[in-house]
Order: C-alpha cells, then structure tokens, then sequence
C-alpha cells in the first residue's frame, strides 16, 4: 500500500487531504520504541486504521498489535502483519477472527462473559485474554470475576493468555501526578485478578500512561504516533504529526472559509484549531475561522483535530510531506468493520 | 447500486450497521414531493451521500441535484442522475466539474469572488449562480456584491442562473415564529440580490425551512429524507428513517456497552440516543448505556445518531428494512472528495 509520490507538491493536493509530517511522525515512532522496545509495545491500530503505519512500527520492533474491530485484524493479517494480533474487544460472532487463524495469523480475543467465551470457542478462536474492568465503566468484567471467566474459558479448551484492563478513564488527565496515582489504582485492581487468571500478559496502558503503567507487560498505545491535540496538553515527548490540509474557499469582511468540514475531522471532542485563526464553527465541508493574518482565496492552510482517530476513518489516504514535499501516500485501508 | 437482498433479518446483519426504515423513508420521499413536487425541491444529496436515494427522489420528480463535493456531482453524473446538478459550494480549482460537463451532464457552480468565477470559466463549467451571504458567517458575498459578481462572470462568458443563499443559521430554530421572521428577512436579503443579478433561480432553504421559505423558487432541503434528533424537535411532517444497529457485547451491574462508537457517529451534535436506555458515553468502538429493561450480551439495539448527515459518511452501506426483514442494499457511494 506504500508507493512513492515523486514530485508532487502539497499544493498538488486535492482537499480536504489528510497530512503526515514525516520528521514528527519518525520521531514518535522512534521515541517510543527507545522506551518501550520490542514487545514492551502492542501497538494499537484503532487510532491510524493504516497498515503502511503498522508495517513502521513492525519494523521499529513492535511485532504484536492491538485491535478495535474484526476488520483491522483481518487486514493486519492478510498485509503480512499477523505475527500476534489481540482484538482488545468483545465479539458475539468470532467467525471472521477464526478464518483469520485459519489462514495462519495468531489471534487472540478479548472475554468477559460466558457469551463472548463461548463465541471465540464456536469461532475457531483458540486464544483469549480476560478483559477486566478496572475502573471505566465499558467492557470488561469485575476483577473478582476473572477467575471464573478464565475457568470457563479453559473448560472450552481454549489458552487463556493473561489479562487486560484498560485505564482510558486516566490517560487523558492533565495532571501526571492525578494518572499516576489514578493508574495504580485501575493496576492494583488488573494484578489482583491476573493472579487469579495467570497467563503470560498483563496488557493495559495508553499513550497517556505510556511511562507510567509499570505493572503492565505490555503498553496498549496508539495515538502517540500521529498525538492531537488532547494528548498533546499532556507532558508528553510525542508531537503533532497530523494535520487536515484545506484550501480558503471564500473570504469575507472578518472571517474566511476552508473546505474542511465537520465530515474530515473528529468532532467528540469539539472543533479543530488552526495556527492561522480563530476556529468559529464547522459545518459539512467548511470550517469558519477568524484568520490571524490576511489570507485569500485559493491559500491552503493546516486544520489541527481535537481528536485523530474518528477524524482518519473519513478519509481514503494519507499523504506523508517533507516541509512542501509529498513523500509518500498510505491508504487508510482499515476503515469499516 | 440498488439489489435486492432475499431473505436476510436484521438479525444476520454485521454490526455496526445503518439500517433505514423503508416506511418512514417513503413516507418522507412522498410528503415532500407533494409539498415541494419537481423542481420546487433541489434535493440536496450532502445528508445520504447514497445515488440510490437520489435515484428514488427523481423518481418522486426532483430531477435536479443540490451538492457539497466535486465528488457528490461525479458520482452523481455517473449514476445517470446529471439532468442539473448543483454544486452548492465555491471551488477554486474546477477542472473536476468541467470533466463532468464534457461527459454530457449539466453543472452549475456557485461563486462569490473573483478567483472563484475564474476557477469556473477556467475549469469548463459554463453555468454559475451567485452564492449570498444571507445572515450564516460562512460563503457568499454580501448582497450588495451580488450583482458585481455576476457581472464578473458574464464578462468571462459563464451563463448566470440566479442567486442561492442558505439560512442555515435558521433551519434548526425550535420556534416556528422565530424561523419564519428570521427566514424573511434572509430572503429579503437574496430576493435584493437577485433584483441586480437575474436568472432563473432563487435556491434556499433546508428541511427546517421546506415550507416557510416561498420566496424561493427551489427549496435545497436534503435531511427530511431520513431524519435527525436535531431536526426530530421540529413541528415536521417527516420521520426518523435511519439507526444504527448494534449489538450487546458486555452487560455490567448498571450499565451495558454496544459496538456502535463515534467511529460509526456523527459526534458533532453530541451523543446519540436510544430507545432502549440512556446513553452514557460513547468510545471508538462502544457505547455505554444504562439499559431501560434487562439486556443480554447478544442482543440487538437501535442507535439514533443526533447528526445523520456526519453519521452516514462514515458507513459503506446501509441497509432497508421493513419490519425485521432487510429488503434491499444501498451502498453509501458519494462518500469522500
């Protein structure tokens, strides 16, 4: 999926174009595979949906990955990445994820009751992980629970590789000392019933909490490689690598208009900003902004979104640049389920 | 695009899933078309992004197209849909549109500036109309531009079709009264601007709108056909048509958690609702609710999404269903730009 693009200009793109700033990008990739090496790292794909991405942090020594949806495990491992895949998710019908095994990937799924045991069982899914709440309130079952979980899971015969509970709750807090005393208290709660599981894994952790869950085997991080600009309020050495490149569509007496919209960008935690103005709203395919200095018809600036991942499952592609350079184009080719 | 799907329940369908009630959906189609019959309503394609609705629309008689993206009016054209497509939204690079003009469909432009009237002529699209700024800080020049802008054209050779301004800031207004005073004096505005500009067309107004703006000669109203909980506060005659479906993946004491996120969500209105309970909160791939009745994992839930518009752009398909049986398949093919 990764084809060099010789000679185009970030001029030359067609927008609302998704864009990649290769040095910040490398930088977050290396960064974190120098503090969390190798498998210390289960990179999540949920936040780039981009097998060219996932095949960089392979290569940066992160063989495993985390998934959100079937569809991102059926794509890892049919683009040659399917060494160890964890669908970090319940499913009713594990079908698809079997077929996945069938075709020779390692795949393990996410339990939490007797229904989702017996679906990887009927699946063909012969690996799972007990998902374990550790304090949001979404999947996972009571840590006093794991155990039973873990029981059920063998008496089907399948390989219970340990547990997992995520701290999503914590890894957005501004204040580090508020997640490290937060993230001790999810991980108390994920030690304790992994006592009670066994298994080789205790999988947990997000960029937030990347150097600060040490009770975790293995760090569930995503958004570090592109970061928005949530995370990037946070004392983190990762940097903004993303942004939706638009061009200014109208100018009027105290506000202009860019062609990215509402439909390019993830709007749950609020509008874009713009380092050349004052964002005032986004419709469909515009957003309004106060532009801090004179702009005109035709200009193209850099939409920053409040958060990246539902913000790269509306596009197609990625363009990577260096400074006004194309340098490549990666397909966003796990969108969908 | 349009196949019928024999035989399939709403149970068989993968999840997260759009899922159009075909009552409600023809109930809308035909209360407007009596309401607004042909080109009275240039329905505006921007809320499905789907060639089959549009297909069904001209059926019911509108045979003309309002749209947001270049990529809207080729898919349109495409589709056999190109008798007068509008593209309701300033481009500055028109090449696109100009292709689809040699290909033997009809395109009309908006414009509102120099560069943009130079992107139409330069670009091959020989029919424009003057886009209005009528009270909405987004496009269009100011009515007393109007007539200059339109000059600017003919001077280039482009055939002008009349003025188009969106009271987009008064579509969603909760009070009739308010709506309908608000909405004259916008249209006192762009009835002023075409006095100066001429043509055939005076084309406003929304879903919000469809039966208080008479000074319009077309309404480019595109919601009404499958419906929102923002516009569902309204006193209109049209349905909600489209959920997404989901399933019941984990149930906790209190709460329980469906696979439909805000990756499958218009998130720009704020949280969906549901029938079935009160929704919490909503995560890549989950949302939490508190269950009104006793759920199971496995069970299937409906999602109304607060902004259908951002929510179909997600999706590759959406699905009809009359009762529990899926009746057809339309793919969701005028997605991206």
């Amino acid at each position: 999926m990764v084809h060099s693009v010789s000679a185009m200009k970030l001029t030359d793109l067609q927008t609302p174009a998704l864009v990649v700033d290769r040095a910040a990008f490398e930088h977050n990739v290396a960064t974190m595979a120098a503090a969390l090496p190798g498998p210390r790292l289960r990179p999540h794909v949920k936040a780039h949906k981009t097998t060219a991405i996932a095949r960089r942090q392979a290569e940066a020594g992160h063989l495993g990955f985390t998934c959100a949806t079937i569809l991102e495990v059926e794509r890892l491992a049919a683009a040659g990445l399917g060494a160890d895949l964890m669908l970090a998710n319940e499913v009713v019908d594990a079908r698809r994820l079997g077929a996945v095994v069938e075709g020779g990937s390692r795949v393990t799924v996410a339990v939490d009751s007797e229904a989702t045991v017996t679906a990887a069982a009927d699946g063909g899914v012969p690996e799972v992980i007990v998902d374990v709440n550790v304090g949001l309130p979404r999947c996972g079952c009571a840590p006093e629970e794991a155990g039973a979980v873990a029981d059920m899971a063998r008496a089907r015969g399948l390989d219970v590789r340990g547990v997992m509970g995520y701290e999503g709750h914590v890894v957005g807090l501004d204040d580090r000392a508020k997640r490290e005393q937060m993230t001790a208290e999810c991980m108390e709660k994920l030690v304790q019933a992994h006592g009670d599981v066994g298994g080789e894994l205790i999988s947990a952790g997000g960029t937030g909490t990347y150097d600060i869950n040490t009770w975790a085997t293995e760090i569930q991080a995503g958004s570090y490689v592109l970061m928005d600009t949530a995370y990037g309020r946070l004392d983190l050495p990762f940097r903004p690598a993303l942004t939706v490149l638009a061009t200014v569509i109208s100018v009027s007496q105290g506000w202009a208009v860019a062609d990215c919209g509402l439909k390019a960008l993830g709007m749950d935690h609020g509008n874009p900003t713009m380092a050349d103005g004052d964002v005032w709203f986004c419709s469909d395919e515009h957003v309004t902004f106060a532009p801090a200095n004179t702009v005109r018809v035709g200009d193209r600036v850099h939409v920053t979104p409040a958060h990246v991942d539902p913000t790269i499952a509306y596009h197609e592609r990625m363009h990577v640049v260096d400074g006004d350079d194309v340098v490549d184009e990666w397909a966003v080719d796990m969108r969908g389920w």
